[in-house]
């Protein structure tokens, strides 16, 4: 295959596409807010069928309200402030250390407000995914469920996708639409989306602990997931 | 209302957003290939209930396979092609007279492969819709499916939009969502586009006809169906 990810990277070979992985997917999570998305995947890992569990939890603020909800489930929490740092960069080594030291099958931007940079993918890229709240390509950046009101769609949704070096460019996992109401604005729109954004984060997260993941041999861009 | 368009634009106000309307509405349909989407719009037609009648089809090639389909139901065609015309802009405007002509309340452009011109849109702007086989306003243009397919989206779909100067860039009327799989080329993925669109297309333009429509007083692109 021209690419391929599987949830062991550079481990021995379990079989095409990590297909007969016995031991569970180690997850680390990247968070700055609440963290509804950590939570659903918290719970989903208390089912060992579901083939993942977290092994840390890692935000760039300290308050960050996800960081009780790891604390509450007994995972490892670790703070890496950009302003402990002396710039970018630095940030971005630290980041990518905090991280790969938990030694991660795959990590999830789990509402992390900040992009990684090229440390972090030149370590960890290819098994680094996060949620858009949008039908990729339409409406990247932070206002997308604001956008797509403003340009009037029927239909949105979200994006669970690898994480490159763009603003939500990186090739589509998995999409789930969502219809736009006539009486919506940018909260009850965005609230809609984030209901059908977990359990698509979920189903993902757990079919590519279980089974890894590749891209088509004739397109980089497309995702396959067996 | 900010904006607002009914079946009869013009003509004496039949109620809020053209409800009351008791006559079926006037439908001109612009073809220039097999006519697919006409064909189900004349078989929709065909139930008064529907509320609109194709009073008139108009393509730019004589040679049309959906001219025969239009007059096996035994609707009057007219053919305006470009090459009778010294430029587009006198082509533009004769298309204008023969549309014009047949005094439609809604244009519906289904397979018809030129873009309108000024002429055109001054005329009969705001009651012309057209199909784009993408959840606009992802991947506009005539390579939509092909488009999607290299991106690697896991989701399209298919859209009614009202008819504007630009490239598939008016206002979104309707849209619905389709699955993309991971054995499809654009072949297979446009025919599902297209089998989609199809009931979409004839059910918004019922509503049209039966009720108007109208444009939200806070968003001119945000299109509303009572």
């Amino acid at each position: 295959m021209a690419a391929r990810g599987t949830a062991t990277p550079g481990g021995p070979a379990d079989g095409p596409d990590g297909a007969g992985r016995t031991a569970p997917a180690r997850l680390v999570v990247l968070v700055s807010g609440t963290g509804t998305n950590l939570g659903a995947l918290l719970e989903a890992s208390v089912e060992p069928a579901w083939g993942a569990y977290v092994v840390g939890v890692v935000s760039d603020r300290a308050d960050a309200p996800a960081l009780r909800r790891a604390e509450a489930a007994g995972v490892p929490v670790h703070v890496v402030p950009v302003a402990d740092h002396p710039d970018r960069a630095a940030w971005d080594a630290a980041l990518t250390r905090a991280v790969a030291a938990l030694e991660p099958d795959l990590v999830v931007l789990a509402g992390f407000m900040r992009l990684v940079g090229p440390a972090f993918l030149g370590r960890l890229g290819g098994r680094v995914v996060t949620t858009h709240p949008a039908l990729s390509p339409s409406f990247p950046g932070v206002r997308a469920p604001a956008d797509a009101i403003a340009y009037g769609v029927k239909v949105t949704g979200a994006t669970v996708l690898l994480v490159d070096e763009g603003v939500d460019t990186g090739a589509v996992v998995a999409q789930t639409a969502v219809p736009v109401r006539d009486d919506d604005d940018t909260a009850s729109l965005h609230e809609r989306i984030k209901a059908a954004e977990r359990p698509l984060l979920v189903d993902v997260v757990g079919r590519m602990a279980r089974r890894g993941w590749s891209t088509s041999p004739d397109n980089p861009r497309k995702v396959l997931l067996p």
